[in-house]
């Protein structure tokens, strides 16, 4: 039998690939370019090509391939996804091989990473919420990543935090995403400032009085949505993942003490920094060809390389 | 064996009780004060006579005993009531007879309620949003209620709508309940207009200004809480229910067709009316003092007698 599985992540601008072995050993990882300009059916054939070139480095033949991908997704069909211009792509078009396929959501995948895995290892009930270009979370119920009637949960990036606020890209008024997502951090400051390109980064650690404002609402749009969350969800804890997560005090410490603010009658969870940082999507992925093989039961055993002192204390 | 159940829905004011038997038909409702002036131990007193005086009612002796609490509540112990002042009160202190009890949330319990026999029959994820003196939501997800990792989910009433908002009985501000509940409603207004004791369905139907502006002000905190529940959770739809839902579509036309406005990449899910009115709580009650009596598969084949038409188109 074979002791590997292939496991993508495919995102807007590239894949990141691997093997993965039985044990959890992750035998080999690699990037690619995803060709986006050249049309749905190129990325898909592009995909194609990838895991093939994967299966061919690894001993034999794989035991089973797992996808995450943006969208609407369910296990069999990547049903739509508007950045890639996909509408109902059945699994077996993602592969040339005779081997099975288990699609998953690219955000929920993470989340069954650090779920497994991760931050949240053992932890049935919490929010893993990456923050990068854009804003989406994870909702872990019951030890299961949840996306709510049809496949559309988990859009905390762009729920109404300040009803009066800013229009979104999305076209809504004050969501969460237009004030905290790292591209927006960025481009709010740049165009206060007006100074091109600025990066979130920057405007963190910056002491530009412009810079501290952007931040600050950004912060508050943040607390707002983790109180919501929690009085909604009640999870028993929050895992910050995402390119603006590196920021570490800076994000943890003021966010935190802002959700402890807004909450009156219940204690706020403890905020985590996420533990497998842009390996989450592909780990989950590894998890998801394994499930496809039929082995539902690994996971939970494998040691993981990860991050094991917390961002913050 | 015995063919009923007892089912009490425990309230601050009143306890709504019952006989249910084994093909759903209620064979006796009853109401009775809740001595909550009298203090925790003589609450749960009453109770106790209570469940004893419906049973004595049945013909011979019922096959379990299902109660809806407020509060912090697992299945044997109604952990903590703030408004009864209890702490860890095990199931068995509620009753005198030798027969399996089985406690709920309250506002879960109606959820389940209409999620088996209601409004939400055969739909397994939805809101249940019963709006009365407060507001507290069920949410019902993979066909089952859901109180979140420690019970405390739910919470919508207090989500921060208005972030600048006013401040709330709980302490936070801009809370969903303290705009929109049948309560703040009649409260606002009463203020504004600086009449004393306005019920909520005065000011519901009124063309004074001040009653049109508080109710504007509750359209639109219900309004952004039903988005941010939507974009997180994915219901595939909302039951609106309690006091102020008895305004039908003076409630439900505004808050659909702004929730509608609020969204821009999906679409709104269906707003319905419960079916089940004041006695879901007592019906889900009786759904677990059949499940205490190891009949779970009870509930589904009922017929019961409901409200067939909708409020609204």
């Amino acid at each position: 039998m074979s002791s590997f599985v292939v496991a993508l992540d495919v995102g807007g601008t590239s894949m990141k690939g691997g093997l993965v072995s039985e044990s959890g050993a992750v035998l080999l990882s690699e990037r690619c370019p995803t060709p986006r300009a050249e049309g749905p059916e190129a990325v898909v054939a592009a995909i194609r090509e990838f895991i093939s070139h994967l299966a061919d480095s690894g001993d034999g033949i794989p035991a089973g391939v797992g996808l995450a991908v943006p969208g609407l997704v369910s296990e069999d069909t990547a049903v739509y996804a508007a950045n890639l211009g996909w509408r109902d792509v059945p699994a077996s078009d993602f592969t040339s091989l005779d081997v099975p396929v288990m699609l998953g959501h690219d955000v929920r995948t993470g989340g069954l990473a650090e779920s497994v895995l991760g931050a949240g290892r053992g932890v049935p009930d919490f929010l893993f919420l990456p923050i990068g270009t854009g804003i989406a979370g994870a909702m872990i119920v019951h030890g299961q990543p949840y996306g709510g009637s049809s496949g559309w949960g988990g859009e905390i990036g762009h729920i109404p935090v300040f009803p009066d606020g800013e229009q979104c890209a999305c076209g809504q008024f004050g969501c969460l995403e237009t004030y905290a997502s790292a591209a927006s951090v960025g481009r709010r400051y740049s165009l206060r400032a007006g100074i091109e390109g600025v990066r979130a980064e920057q405007v963190v650690s910056s002491d530009d009085p412009l810079a501290v404002e952007v931040w600050d609402e950004a912060v508050e749009a943040l607390s707002l949505a983790l109180a919501t969350y929690t009085l909604l969800l009640d999870p028993s804890m929050i895992v910050l993942g995402g390119g603006l997560a590196e920021a570490g005090p800076a994000l943890f410490d003021p966010v935190r003490t802002r959700l402890v603010k807004r909450l009156a009658f219940r204690d706020a969870p403890p905020l985590l920094p996420a533990a497998l940082g842009v390996d989450a999507g592909m780990l989950g992925a590894a998890l998801l060809g394994w499930r496809a093989a039929g082995r539902e039961d690994l996971g939970p055993g494998w040691v993981m390389d990860v991050r094991s002192e917390p961002l913050v204390s």
